[in-house]
């Protein structure tokens, strides 16, 4: 018997032991082609049994390349599920956000067809039937703590897509965990219709809570249950640095400096706070900083977040996910289980990332860009502008509707052969998923720049000026004033460029290791 | 007395009545360097004899580039105010939408400063203080139909930022249009209160009312009562041409495929589109079209939408502003007054264009771009990704809320010396207001490319496909083919790009009046 409960004491509907089989035992539901919605998000509370057993029967039956599966899941899940799955070519298409070294190879080499979408959008679109030809899944895979008498699913470490996934798959596969205790009680499931019938979601505050500890699920569409004992395997903690310490330090300013000027209450607004080493200096920032009574309103909570409740400031948080890492995120999480359950709410990601209550409350968004250009475009997701890291994730969704939008990043990272090769300001992003209408701030470890109120000519001097690193501020103010004389003297200055050499720092990187270009004088040919 | 009653049945607050004056009288209220708020949006409900005064003022007294004034206004108003200002040099800043001649010369030659915002983000935002260094404003001039006993302001034709202006402006001063029939009763005020005490707003169909028809407004503020008998110069009518009509003969079928496959009902959900012959066209089809009992849900109401209320198809619309032409539009409106009256709630920008109710009703947003990319990123607002023409506007409020997210455009465009010179489809936008993550569909007359569920490359693939000019569809293949094998083979091509060559058809234009590049060989000399 396992010391969190029996997997007989977990299923409450008994009718559905019958239903208890092996994971190896649900290999038989699948085959080639087919499109497959799982539980999880950022990494936490993702299925992990039936995808292993999966792998394997792939690996042992040399199926590589010939089983292959469109995955539909509400973020990333865990290394040993989804990574080794492309490692053995088993995954065709991906929706809307990845984590791993193999997959995002096959992304970047065309094995693999991602699609990044705003985490807020994954959900209802799904819903809406926008993914496949006639709206529908062949197969969900759920991982869940218990079930109810009345079929209610009880959730583990995420919500996601999981009501949806419940409606729109043909069958279902469940997951009970009894490798940990139940989170039973921690979710707040709003079961949502479609346009023109949606309702408004009534969350006034991060602990609102406006429906039920339960996803309802018909019992007829569960085709198999399997034990789990498996944990999440959580992102690894990123240690903080001098930098992001320095970044810390200068949002912890700004924020006194809007109470000050009466833009923020004393217990701030709900935060929402990305993953890295810098959200986690934020996040420690405040455990240990002046501002009490707060609250969190985000998409993932991570093992900072256990020292923010301990240190008292913080009251509640409302997240998709709780993403502890394996050790000692969870084993401290579950020793002190008391202290923290009641204070959480975990809800589906279609509410977690809604715009409505993210701009009800006024979110303080903050999150960290690949590359910011001066005038405040932000790109999140590709390298280059064309290599994928993982996506876009929630950063859309709360960087649009966010009271304070916020971009950290460091102003510079090692290339290869520079240790300040690459600029994280540059002329103009090689890709942008948050437009110049969508930031209030930007904030590196030179300072913050400010931009509320400022117009792009106006932006590009202050990004330059308090954000830059002081190796790119002459590169990247000589840009500027070219770019600003060539086109005010045309009368095209609204935002100042030149596309014949707009790119050549990334350019320069590419052929010579560093940002650091020489000089902006280009000779481009067009070769007519 | 007027034929649509004076001015003393129109201020029913009797008490304000001694506050009434000449528009030249409140001259001296102003003073150079000021923060203005006007009432108004893209031409509807603006005040017009104080700005018009203030223009002859400055003219007769040679105040050109001396008397220059901060404009916050919903968006654009009348060419006789803020484009008169500009020619006389009086606007320093001027957030957020714009039109014309003169002041998107002033922007694009540097001495006018735009702040281009989403709509629904100005309104909040210049509530929560972010665009003046004390959140405060000097003066506010507002355009009502009526005052009522207890002094609330019965708008005009739009309600804009008015129930900001009033909390915000230090002094008010009210222009009471007696020069056309009172419009109180059609609009629909919900005042809110900032985060973290803002409430829901509870609109759950187009034509829901949550507010009242008046906007309070504290009698003490208000300094000068003006009489005006001057009408909006609202928008001419863009005529429908040939392309347009094909580009809403695709939306049509569109729509009709969308109800077949179950993801729309049959009265579609409600609409919005934005302005020029595209809109037209389409909002023409629908009123000769075969779906009924519709709704809009939009920003902006144009003569358009009187056919397709005639037509019987509409059943009600709910918008920022009624922007009908001067002739034939208003007048046609007036001797109707009955039919349409009833149907149209007029709503404040901070409620027309919140996430929230677009995001819940599930709108249809249609609106035409600069230009899009094979990616699906779009254009709004810049023309060669430097050059002002209007502002963001609402786009990206409703591309990034809606149900379905459309952009619509002529496949090409002449420029001065060929008749298709500009290619509407380029490899990647020189500006982007809308990212990848936010469009479902793009459509020119040549087709459109149903967009959901596709990842980029096989997105690049049916944009080329369906929507390309065809003498524009060869050279984006060659570009797309080249620019795919070269970053494949690198193992970064999950969005191929060359940054050498990624503007040359935009270069090409620049040098060569024509898109057509010959081949997309480049030599860039990146002259170290």
């Amino acid at each position: 018997m396992s010391e969190f409960g029996t997997l007989e004491s977990r299923v409450r509907r008994k009718s559905l032991l019958s239903k208890v089989c092996k994971a190896e035992d649900c290999i038989k539901y699948f085959s080639p082609g087919q499109d497959l919605m799982w539980s999880g998000f950022t990494p936490a509370g993702y299925p992990k049994m039936v995808p292993i057993a999966l792998a394997n029967h792939v690996e042992a039956n040399n199926l590589q390349g010939q089983w292959k599966f469109n995955l539909f899941i509400g973020a990333s899940v865990g290394a040993e599920t989804e990574d080794r799955w492309a490692a053995l070519d088993m995954i065709d298409r991906r929706w809307p956000y990845q984590t791993g070294k193999n997959i995002a190879a096959g992304i970047n080499a065309g094995r693999i067809r991602m699609g990044d979408k705003h985490l807020g959008h994954f959900a209802q679109d799904a819903g809406y039937g926008f993914y496949t030809g006639n709206g529908r899944y062949d197969i969900g895979i759920i991982e869940v703590s218990a079930i109810t008498e009345d079929c209610g699913l009880a959730l583990t470490t995420s919500c996601g897509i999981v009501a949806e996934a419940l409606h729109l798959c043909d069958k279902i596969i469940i997951e009970v965990n009894t490798g940990q205790p139940s989170f039973e009680g921690m979710h707040d499931i709003h079961m949502q219709q479609k346009p023109p019938h949606r309702a408004p979601f009534l969350i006034t505050a991060a602990d609102s809570r406006i429906g039920t500890p339960y996803v309802p699920c018909d019992p007829d569409r569960i085709v198999a249950i399997v034990e789990s004992k498996l944990r999440d395997k959580g992102r690894a903690f990123a240690e903080q640095d001098d930098t992001s310490e320095a970044i810390a330090g200068h949002i912890m300013d700004f924020f006194s400096h809007e109470i000050k000027m009466g833009r923020l209450p004393e217990n701030l607004l709900p935060l929402q706070s990305g993953v890295g080493s810098i959200a986690n200096a934020v996040i420690g920032g405040l455990a240990k900083g002046p501002f009490r009574n707060l609250s969190v309103y985000t998409e993932v909570l991570q093992d900072t977040m256990l020292d923010f409740f301990d240190g008292g400031n913080l009251l509640c948080a409302s997240s998709c996910s709780l993403s502890l890492s394996e050790t000692p995120g969870f084993p401290r999480f579950f020793e002190n289980w008391e202290r923290y359950f009641d204070k959480i709410t975990l809800r589906p990601l279609s509410i977690s990332n809604a715009p409505e209550p993210i701009r009800r409350l006024g979110c303080i968004a903050m999150n960290t860009p690949v590359e910011i250009d001066m005038y405040a475009h932000a790109n999140s997701t590709l390298v280059g502008g064309t290599r994928m890291i993982n996506g876009l994730g929630g950063s859309g969704d709360f960087l649009r509707n966010g009271y304070l939008k916020i971009m950290h990043t460091p102003s510079s990272r090692p290339s290869k052969t520079d240790p300040n090769g690459i600029s994280c300001v540059v002329p103009h992003c090689s890709h942008i998923d948050h437009t110049e209408h969508d930031l209030d701030c930007v904030v590196t470890e030179q300072g913050l720049a400010d931009l509320r109120g400022l117009c792009p000519r106006d932006r590009a001097l202050k990004i330059i000026e308090k954000c830059a690193h002081p190796d790119y501020k002459p590169i990247l103010t000589d840009y500027y004033q070219m770019a600003l004389k060539d086109t005010l003297a045309k009368g095209i200055g609204h935002e100042p460029q030149l596309w014949d050499r707009a790119f050549k720092m990334h350019l320069n990187l590419a052929q010579n290791g560093t940002m650091k270009v020489k000089n902006w004088d280009v000779k481009l040919d067009l070769c007519e």
